[in-house]
């Protein structure tokens, strides 16, 4: 057996062992653990602020402010845990006397799955990695967590993951409670997915990789759902109002979003949709003027920067795709700097891979003759993470359809704003249908992620005493339930 | 291109252009056209009760029951999505003066996924086939429906589908909301998985057919999620107590449990569970008495018929499987009738084969030397739809464990009752951890079945015209809602 498998053996027969224990600590006892992991964090202090700095050649200021949304979805998981309600617990009560047969007594919650693997994201080292959204959410979930680390930044990983272990034993959970493997290769994260203790997997990544792990995931005797958040263009379409007059705005808004994090967002909006209309040839201009004023920056790895060259060569390699401006970089600086091109909505619809992603500060405009070239545009598309709408307040009741046809293809709709930025609320959705995200049911974002790593359990004429505190008569935990379909935090 | 391609082509079509209106279809109106399916169905009257006794041999008695329940389903989908709360609403209010960055207003909801392909069930040619709780719950989400009937009822599928197609029209539906294709074969349920245009699929089955069915939908370009409810040995654990004092009336409920249907339920007890005690033999003399006095009944099909010899002839071929009773049947009567046999718990801990659903009149008794090893057996199975524990009160609290380990490996759990009969209510779960269905977080009976087949979108600073009126500041329509993470009817 190789060492690695030896590895990962431990680690997932050590989660299992966990499991045992740690589903059945309480709400209030989770939501301690899981702030202590964020305090931890905190404690690595600036070692840890520069570990990510090197490994990442991300700004500081943005460093601090992903560990700042690293521990506060920490805290926001805490919260929901600590409350309860998220439960879902449902009552039904029985009516032994119903005819012709008798009403059981039904009452139903959540219950945790079993271990979870983790695959940390490379573009976020903190907030999509081994403390991220995903272990958070599971972990609040009831979950023991394993963690391959992204090989991009093995020792901001490394200094996480003893975070995460520190909180564990002080708060006398069981070691396997949370597992961290490193691994420069393929292999951890293979055999990862395929043991037999994995119920779930969370990953943030390309669209290959998070393929990959979905088809070995249906490969098992028994398939498990893999949660892969594969990145999306997000589209961004400009109505001809608002580009008459708000162009310059727009433009610079546009610019500073396709460069943040050298581009390395997935909700980077690389796709801009537009009519040949007023203000058009203005819009161009300003788009230009503010790539040619945008600084390079470096990427988080050599292998993202050959992956976004390779594919600006190809986007670049149809004739039919013109460079609209690109940012000055100095040579040999391993410097990417914001580009921008324009296509025709003929050439887009009809060229698939004019529709594929390029990683990086990239974004391409296509210029439509017609407001029905933008829905036939926008039919075209596959599934999104997001989509923009720039518009006046009224020209919009008028754009009906092309809400509809938008919805149908992303998972948050903006106005006026830029995808970039996700806020970790109740109400965030981050995923969208196939294939920005492998389940288009569930989001990666946002309270509502820990829903992934649940199943829900009925116990039918069970006494007060044997029933979990959720779904006692007394409600000690004082929650909201769904009584004979009434929401209520009434006792019974 | 073979008629049936052709025919399989025009129906998701057609249900890929109804989604289009459909899915824009209020939630009064959609409860509506439930509605009109019910009575739809009821209008049948006595042609349908005796076409589907003729198809599935099934009493009369149990057709009219069973069609009362399908109205009834149809009937409780319509109250949930006239009322709305189900949508999930969830508001977090915009800060657009919070520093360092302005709070987005993001507002959240379900909207139906597409179209859902959903294959009828043999053992209930109404409940769950052609207008059964699948249908049911796809429709009310918001889906246009592609049906593909069940093989052994050819006749009741037609009226069925007739009749939603009568309410289609009279609720001035396009008419791709709903499609009905009866095949055979395979052909069509294979093309139907495989359609582009298909984005869920429900199947009530076998662990082969809904296996198949999975496999196809993880092999398509875009995945697609299959609700595959597989059957279950539903293990029966009677406690020493309660075998010492209740074993009559244990033995009395379980042979007709196992006998309900002529054993064609999913719920079926196929497994009991119990020690060597105080009880034990005069348990085993009652099994035996009430089997002899059951007399036998037919099976819904030939082919179900020719299974349930098959897999019963390959569970006595253990000759550590020693019958215990088997009730009389005329020869050549295509009758069945109620077997129960006993093993040893090593024995049946040891062989995975002795672990496999015999689908008809069958329950194997598990004995055991001890409590100990009746947790080794629960240890031992599979995932399964239910699991029922028989104890007394006094009895209950010392077996937190056992509790612990079957719900870790069922969707519901009872206490002293039989799991035939499924109760359609909100806090129902039918569904459980693989193989007894695909996705052990959904469930296919009750209301929260609709869950299966909607997806969330956020609306990221949408002014109030443009939202849906479930997110709209003054709640219109009056739902339950999440606003800044609490629960309310309030508006904002």
């Amino acid at each position: 057996m190789s060492d690695m498998k030896t590895r990962v053996n431990q680690a997932m027969e050590s989660a299992l062992s966990a499991f045992a224990t740690y589903k059945k600590v309480s709400g209030k006892e989770r939501a301690a653990f899981l702030r202590l992991i964020g305090e931890e964090i905190k404690n690595l202090g600036d070692e840890l602020v520069q570990t990510v700095v090197a490994e990442s050649n991300l700004p500081e200021g943005r460093i601090l402010g992903e560990r700042g949304r690293t521990i506060d979805q920490l805290n926001k998981f805490a919260d929901l845990v600590e409350e309860g309600s998220w439960l879902e617990a449902t009552i039904d009560v029985g009516a032994p006397s119903r005819q012709p047969l008798p009403k059981p007594d039904l009452r139903r919650l959540m219950v945790p799955i079993g271990p979870v693997v983790v695959f940390g994201a490379g573009n976020f080292p903190l907030a999509f990695s081994v403390a991220g959204g995903d272990t958070a959410s599971a972990l609040a979930g009831g979950n023991p967590v394993v963690v391959k680390g992204h090989p991009a930044h093995p020792k901001t990983g490394e200094l996480v993951g003893k975070a995460i272990e520190k909180a564990v034993k002080a708060s006398s959970l069981p070691e396997g409670t949370f597992s961290f493997i490193q691994d420069s290769g393929y292999e951890s994260g293979q055999l990862l997915v395929q043991h037999p203790v994995t119920k779930a997997v969370g990953f943030t990544g390309s669209y290959g990789g998070g393929m990959a792990l979905v088809k070995l995931a249906s490969e098992r005797e028994e398939p498990i759902p893999v949660f892969a958040e594969m990145g999306s263009i997000n589209p961004v379409v400009i109505l001809k109002e608002a580009l008459a007059t708000e162009y310059a705005s727009i433009a610079a808004k546009l610019v500073a979003s396709v460069n943040m994090g050298a581009g390395q967002f997935c909700t980077n909006p690389g796709l801009v949709i537009t009519t040949k209309t007023a203000g058009f040839e203005s819009f161009v201009e300003e788009l230009a003027k503010q790539v040619k004023a945008t600084a390079g920056s470096k990427m988080f790895s050599e292998s993202v920067l050959r992956n976004y060259k390779l594919n600006s060569e190809k986007m670049f390699a149809h004739s039919e795709v013109i460079l609209v401006a690109q940012g000055e970089e100095a040579a040999d600086s391993g410097q990417v700097s914001p580009a921008i091109a324009t296509v025709s909505a003929s050439d887009f619809i009809q060229k698939p891979t004019l529709h594929e992603e390029v990683f990086g500060p990239f974004s391409l405009l296509v210029v439509c003759d017609s407001e029905e070239q933008v829905l036939e545009v926008v039919k075209s598309l596959k599934g999104q993470l997001t989509a923009t709408i720039h518009g006046l307040e009224s020209e919009l009741p008028e754009q009906q359809e092309l809400v509809d046809n938008l919805i149908e293809k992303c998972g948050r709709l903006l106005l006026n704003g830029v995808p970039t930025g996700v806020e970790v609320c109740a109400a965030m959705q981050h995923g969208g249908p196939f294939p920005a995200a492998s389940d288009s049911r569930f989001t990666s974002v946002g309270v509502s992620a820990i829903k992934r790593f649940v199943r829900p359990v009925s116990y039918q004429d069970f006494p007060e005493v044997m029933l979990p505190a959720e779904l006692q008569n007394s409600n000690p935990l004082n929650i909201w339930r769904t009584v004979d379909n009434q929401w209520t935090k009434d006792s019974i």
